[in-house]
Order: C-alpha cells, then sequence, then structure tokens
C-alpha cells in the first residue's frame, strides 16, 4: 500500500491520458475533481491486489458518455458517489475498494475522487489498459464477469440500477440512458472478488499510468525531444508525424464519433494520415492503408511538450506525432478480439499486432 | 372481497378496452394471459380499498411501449413477475397486492395474470379511469406520489430498476430502455399504501369495466343496437358514424403514433372525422374543428358488434361508431389538465369537457 496524493494524480491523470488513446475523459476536469477531493478529505491508499484478501468485494467506477459533452459540462460529484453505493447496498455486502474500469484522463481518477470522499481504498489495476468506447469492452467480459448490477447516476439525482442477461445487453440499456441523462452518466458495474480481478483484470495500470506521467512532466522540464523520450518510455512505434488538417465529428448515439485528418511533415511530408474515432482511437491509415488498429492503442501527443491530445482536444493547425503501442496480451485472444477486434467496429481486416508492422 | 374466475376477465378485458380508449393494449392477449394464469393457479381475489388495511403496501403492474408491436410479440410472464418481485425486493417490506395502472384490455389484465400466479389479491382501482401513454400520465402524480422505485423487465430476463426525481423523468429514462427491450417492456412502479389510493386512485375501475364488458357481450348476443347499449351504459356521447377510409401509423420513440380518417354515413355523410392518436385516442375532428379532446375519453366500436376497436387493429373499410365519455374528475384539475391536457399533446386549444358540447 502506498499513499497517493495531489502530485501522484496528476501524473496519472496525464500518464493514463496517454493510454486512453484519445478517450478515457479529459485528464484536466479529473484531476480537478480528485485533486479537489484529496484536499477535502485526505490523500488516498493504492493497493495492489496482493495485499487484498481473495474474497475483497471491488467496485469499479467511471464515467459513460460523450467526452466532447464533458468539456462542457462538469460532474458534480455526488452523482458517482450515488452510483458506487447503489451498487454496494444493492449486492449486500460490505465493499472493500474502487478501482478504475479504464486508463483514460478522467476515468482513472473517477475512483480516486472516489476513493478519497469515501476514505475506501483504490485498486492498482483496470479492465482493459487503456480505454474502449462500450462497456463489455473489458477482461471482465472475456472472464465471463458479469457488467451487473451496475448504477448509472446523473447530476440531476436521477439513478437507474439494473441486471442484464449479457455484458453487451448492460451497453445497450446504459447508452441509451446515458443519452437521456445529458450523453454523460456516472457508473458502477463489474464488482468482482479480488481472486477475481487476479485472473481477469490488467495489473498495475495506475502505477503505470503514473510512470508515464513522470516521463510527460519530466520531458516537458527537461526540453528533450518530448515524443521520443515519451515513445520510449512507453514501449511505443512511430506511426505518422504531421499537422492536423481537418477534424469531422458527430455525437450519434451517446458516442463521439469522428475522424481527423493529418498532413505528414519530416519524413512523412506528402503522406496523408486518417484516423478514425469512436470516443477513442479505433484506426489509423495512411493513404489509405490500415497501420495500426483496435486492440492496439494508438495515441496523438503534441509534438512539442508531449503531452497526448484527446479526440474532443484535436483542432485544426495542432502539430502533432501519432504512437502506437502494443495491447494487452488478454485483447489478442480470439474472445479479446471478438469483443474488440478491428471487425467488431466495421473495419474488414484481419488484425495485426502493431509490433509485426513496425518492429 | 369477490373471487375473479375466467369468466370475470373475459368482461374485465373487454370493458378495460371501451375506457382503453384505443390504447391499454390489444384485450385478446390479454385475456389469453390471465385466464391461462388462473386455469393454473385458481381464481383471484379482488378487494376494495375499504376491505385493506391503511398501511398495506399495493404495487401496479403493467405492460409499456408500443401496442403496435405486442400484437407480433405475446408477453412471456416471467417478465411481469419479475418486476413486480424487484420493485417489492427493493422497497424491502410486504407487498399485499397488485392493481391496474390503467384501464386497457391487456393492461388490466395483466395484474390479473400477477395476481392469479402469485396468489396475491387484486385491488378494485387504477390511476387512470382510462388509458394514457405516458407514465406520469396518472392520478397518482397530481397527489404528489412517486413512480419509483420502478423495475422494467424484458422476456430475455434483463431488468432495469430506476429511482428518479420527478415522474416525468421517469417515463423519460423507461421510454428509452422500453425502446431497447424491443418496444416493449413489462413494468411495476407506483408503489403506494392503501391510504394513498384511497386519496389518489380512481375507485372501482376493473368493477366498472366488467359491468361494461358484460353489457357489449349481451348487446352482442341479445342482438340490440349494440352501440347505443354501449354508450348508454357507459354515459357516453354519440360522436359519429362512418366507415374507415384511411389509417396512418408510424412507431415514434416507442410510442404508436398516427392518425385515422373516416367517412361519414347515415347523419354524418359528407363528413370527414380524424382521429389523432399516441398508444390512445387524443383528440377528435370533425371536418377540422376539434370536437373531443384528452383527458375525455374517445372510443371506436365495431358498429355492428359495440366491440372496442384499439388503435392497431383499425383498418380500412370497417363500419365504427366513435363514442366519447367523461373523464375522471381528478383530471379536470389545473393539475390534471398540466399532465394530460390538449396543450400537453401539443393542440393549442382550451379544454371543453366532452358534456358541454353534446348534452
Amino acid at each position: 500500500m502506498r499513499l497517493l496524493t495531489e502530485k501522484n494524480i496528476e501524473d496519472i491523470a496525464l500518464g493514463a491520458a496517454v493510454l486512453g488513446t484519445g478517450g478515457g475523459g479529459d485528464p484536466y476536469i479529473g484531476m480537478l475533481m480528485a485533486r479537489q477531493a484529496i484536499r477535502d478529505y485526505g490523500p488516498v491508499e493504492l493497493y495492489s491486489l496482493d495485499e487484498l484478501n481473495d474474497d475483497d468485494l471491488i467496485i469499479p467506477t467511471a464515467m459513460m458518455g460523450a467526452t466532447t459533452v464533458m468539456v462542457e459540462k462538469m460532474p458534480r460529484g455526488d452523482d458517482i458517489i450515488n452510483a458506487f453505493k447503489t451498487v454496494g447496498k444493492y449486492i449486500g455486502k460490505p465493499v472493500r475498494a474502487t478501482m478504475s474500469i479504464e486508463a483514460g484522463g478522467l476515468n482513472s481518477v473517477v475512483p480516486i475522487y472516489v476513493a478519497a470522499r469515501l476514505r475506501v481504498p483504490l485498486v492498482d489495476c483496470d479492465g482493459m489498459g487503456r480505454a474502449f468506447p462500450e462497456l463489455q469492452m473489458v477482461t471482465h467480459t472475456i472472464a465471463g464477469i458479469t457488467s451487473t448490477p451496475m448504477a448509472m447516476s446523473d447530476e440531476r439525482g436521477n439513478t437507474v440500477l439494473m441486471e442484464t442477461i449479457t455484458n453487451k445487453w448492460t451497453e445497450r440499456f446504459a447508452r441509451s440512458v446515458t443519452v437521456e441523462m445529458g450523453a454523460m452518466a456516472m457508473i458502477a458495474l463489474y464488482a468482482a472478488t479480488v481472486k477475481q480481478l487476479k485472473e481477469c483484470a490488467v495489473i498495475g495500470t495506475i502505477s503505470k499510468a503514473e510512470e508515464i506521467g513522470k516521463v510527460v512532466r519530466s520531458a516537458r522540464v527537461n526540453e528533450l525531444d518530448p515524443v521520443t523520450t515519451v515513445r520510449k518510455a512507453v514501449g511505443g512505434f512511430e506511426v505518422f508525424l504531421g499537422k492536423i488538417s481537418d477534424v469531422q465529428r458527430r455525437t450519434e448515439a451517446g458516442f463521439a464519433k469522428g475522424d481527423a485528418f493529418i498532413d505528414g511533415i519530416d519524413n512523412y511530408a506528402g503522406q496523408k494520415l486518417q484516423i478514425s474515432f469512436q470516443n477513442e482511437h479505433l484506426v489509423a491509415r495512411i493513404d489509405g492503408e490500415i497501420k495500426v488498429s483496435v486492440p492496439d492503442l494508438i495515441t496523438i501527443l503534441d509534438i512539442d511538450t508531449g503531452e497526448p491530445i484527446t479526440t474532443e482536444a484535436m483542432r485544426y493547425g495542432y502539430r502533432v506525432a501519432v504512437i502506437a503501442m502494443p495491447c494487452d496480451p488478454k485483447w489478442r485472444t480470439p474472445k479479446g478480439l471478438e469483443l474488440v477486434g478491428p471487425k467488431y467496429f466495421g473495419y474488414d481486416v484481419e488484425y495485426v499486432p502493431v509490433e509485426e508492422r513496425y518492429l
């Protein structure tokens, strides 16, 4: 166990945004929320799974919705507490801790806010090792763990609780309720024991995010080549360097969908990269050819600072580096690819691990 | 207390379809379900509110959705039991009985099915005295009784439970979940004590429906002028006689919406009646002029049999009588008209009680 203070939070949010592949929410808003909670309620205890008892019950907490909305609609805080407590009460057993369901600027710190405010520990793992747009896309699903009981709360005080027969049905109901809640909802779901998490979760995500965040921050401070520094720190590959020439967005069925177009510079001059996203970056194509796809991670960094740029922050004229990282091995199994491979998202191509293209 | 057997059920479903003003579900499917349950589990005890204790807890049960879908999708039964039990379990107190939330061919007998199968009584009242398309449109809302905890279940085994801040929010979330459940869901909501119901409910609806059903049946059997017989029995007014010339339907946001056009015959020859519906008939216009509007009841009867015709059963060529009946006085209060008056449904006219036009 170690304590997370304000400083750690900043690094975690920054590093998780690198793993968030464009999604997982705005790290700045998340940081504000979690820092305030730590100021008000004190530091948060971060536990590894090994430090907990096998039958301890863990309930992850997160924000759901189109991240484009969140820029204008700051979470209030009571809503996520409400969702967390509703699931715990419904299960009727003591809840030991919370955790992240995904790595992302906001969704890595939402559980820190819950942990700070309710004085429960945070567990150093998550259900993706990155961010994905749909609820069933967690390693829990691969392991057969059910997403429900799931609670959703909005800032008005409405709560929806569900029990479904599959995690895909959870996604379906929850997405439509999210739309009614104003395209954003705070959620608690995928309750699991430590024993189950040891088998199914992606381990050490919070510490990993924090390490990455530190590197981004120090690269910026030390005026090194920040993109190369960050890329090496995450074990990633350079996919493209360029200038954003166009971003087309639409909010559709509760998702922030769209495409970003980047004109190459330096070694990539004359080439055009297209990134398609659904909350998170799904596929990167250079001159029409797929170079990286889900479930591998595609991250856009500011070329001058090495800081990750979320899909909602992408703007015409930004000079960016596009890097790619291998996903957690669980996603490369047949079950994993069925859940989050390129075909699920409508791209009729076989998944090729990024390192096979770039090593 | 009296016992309801198969014979009563048939009359109740038939009479409630007259009160259902085109909505409230297909009486035939409802009858099949409830009759089977009574055959399998025995007769149902019908209690008046006065025969129960003031603090007894009553949970209404119903079907929600576009009735056009139900013709093709027969409710399975486990879903409504599931919804009823979920609300009871969530409240955590013993549940004394169930009741109808509205009068309608299906929704008058759904609670009979629940009562038969779970061996709980049915209460002789409802929340509308007719059928209305939206969840907040019950006399409970006028009295400030909350619709939640509300449970929704589908035939697959999915359940959604909600706690909302207003009954309008319940409608909003529930409608979108209903769409995801396949445009139809089984629901339990508006839990209330007998004391509350004595003040807010429409009393005696089941007995009233049964009386009306008996009249319809005997008019048919005795070859009287069935429409006049039924109209007099319900204290209604003749609005139009004619032949259906066109029915335009659309399923929109979980509602069966549309318009029926009827060409006048006999005294109405040369005139054209338009009925606009949203699950239930909302407004009847002759040659463009509103003759009857919500919250008063507009019912279409088969001119030869006196049987009510639901919106989904209306077809080109049917010879029909359109009758109108005064609604429960609770709907004519300012709060009632705010909930279900013509303006709520987008008609910019003042409500005129039907008897002022026809007496």
